[in-house]
C-alpha cells in the first residue's frame, strides 16, 4: 500500500551507508510529513556536489579544481608524501596540524575478502606520483585495521623498490588513555617502539 | 579544508532524522567516492516525491491523488474510522490485515513538552471527518507512549461529545512473549482487561 514514488524514495535512501529499510522509511516519512524544505535542499546539494566535485589530479582528494588547494600550497614540503585511504582520513591528519607535506588519497584499502585489489584503490597512480623525483619520503597513514595493514605492507614493498624512504604512523598508547584499559597488542607495540 | 559544496551536502544530510555530523560526513564521502549513481537517484527521488506526493484530503495519508485508494475502496466499512499518528502506523495496521474500516492520519501526537498542541496535529479536521454522519465508531490507534496516550485521552473526550463510540486498541501481553520478561504495567493491564 506504499505509493511507488514514496517506495522509490525509501529505496534511494537505502543507498546511504548505514541506512536499513526501517531507517529509510522513517527518513522518507519524516521528510514528506515534516520537512519538505530539507528534502529539496538535500536534493539540490546532492546534484551540485556530483556535478562540481571531482578528484584532484595530483592527490585524488575531492576538489572542484583540477588541482586542489593543498597540492598548490607553496608552503608545503613536496619531499614528504602522506598516503591515506580516504579524504576523511586526510581531514583527520590536517586537523592534527602536525603534517606539512603533501597527500595522496587512495580509493580505500585493499580487501582480499571483498575482492578489492591494488588496481581498484589506485596504487598505480600513487607509484607514478611518488616517483616524480621530488618526493623523498612516503608516510603510510592507512588505517590500523587488517585491510589497512595489508595495504601498507604492499605499498612499502613497491615504494622501497623505487628507492623511496617509507615510514608508517607510529603505533602506541593513545593520548589520554590509562594503561590498565589499553589492549595488549597496543601495549606490545608501544614497548617495542619505545624511545 | 572541506570544500564548501561538500560541506553543504554534509549539512543537508544532517537534515535526515538520526543522522549526526560524523554519519553525514561518512555518507557524503561514500556517495562522492564510491556511488555517484546512488547520489543522483536519491536527488531525483527526493524531488519527485516532494513534487508528486501530497496528502489525501479525506484521511491525510500520503497520496498522489486528491483522495487515496484506501478512502475510495468500496469494500471498506465507512462506519469504522481508525485514527493513527503517522502513515507508518497506518502501514503497520494494514499489514496486520485485521482492519477493514477507513483511516484518519494525524500529523503526529500532541506533545506538551515540545509545544505541539491539538491544532498542530490536525484534530479539527479529524472531528469534521468523524462527524460526517456515516462514521459510528472511532478506533484510537495512537502509540502507547506518553504523548500517544495524552492524544488518545483528548480525542476520546472530544469525539464522545459528538455522540461517537470511541474505542482504543487493547493493551496486553504481546504475542510470542514469555510472562517472566513482560513489564509489570503490561501485565497489570492484561489482568484488568482479561476476557
Amino acid at each position: 500500500m506504499i505509493d511507488p514514488v514514496v517506495q522509490a524514495l525509501i529505496d534511494a535512501l537505502r543507498g546511504l551507508p548505514g541506512v536499513g529499510p526501517k531507517s529509510a522509511q522513517r527518513m522518507a516519512y519524516h521528510l514528506l510529513q515534516h520537512d519538505r524544505g530539507a528534502a529539496v535542499r538535500l536534493s539540490q546539494s546532492l546534484l551540485q556536489a556530483v556535478d562540481e566535485i571531482g578528484h584532484c589530479e595530483r592527490c585524488h582528494t575531492f576538489s572542484r579544481d583540477r588541482v586542489c588547494a593543498t597540492c598548490l600550497d607553496p608552503a608545503r614540503d613536496p619531499r614528504l608524501l602522506c598516503v591515506v585511504e580516504t579524504p576523511a582520513d586526510q581531514g583527520a591528519l590536517e586537523r592534527s596540524g602536525s603534517f606539512r607535506g603533501l597527500y595522496f588519497v587512495l580509493a580505500g584499502a585493499v580487501s582480499p575478502l571483498d575482492g578489492i585489489g591494488v588496481r581498484d584503490i589506485g596504487v598505480g597512480p600513487l607509484l607514478t606520483r611518488a616517483s616524480d623525483g621530488v618526493v623523498e619520503e612516503v608516510v603510510l597513514a592507512t588505517n590500523f585495521t587488517a585491510d589497512g595493514e595489508v595495504t601498507a605492507h604492499i605499498l612499502t614493498e613497491q615504494l622501497r623498490q623505487r628507492g623511496l624512504k617509507v615510514t608508517r604512523l607510529a603505533r602506541g598508547v593513545p593520548v589520554g588513555s590509562e594503561l590498565e584499559y589499553v589492549d595488549l597488542g597496543t601495549i606490545a607495540h608501544a614497548l617495542m617502539d619505545r624511545r
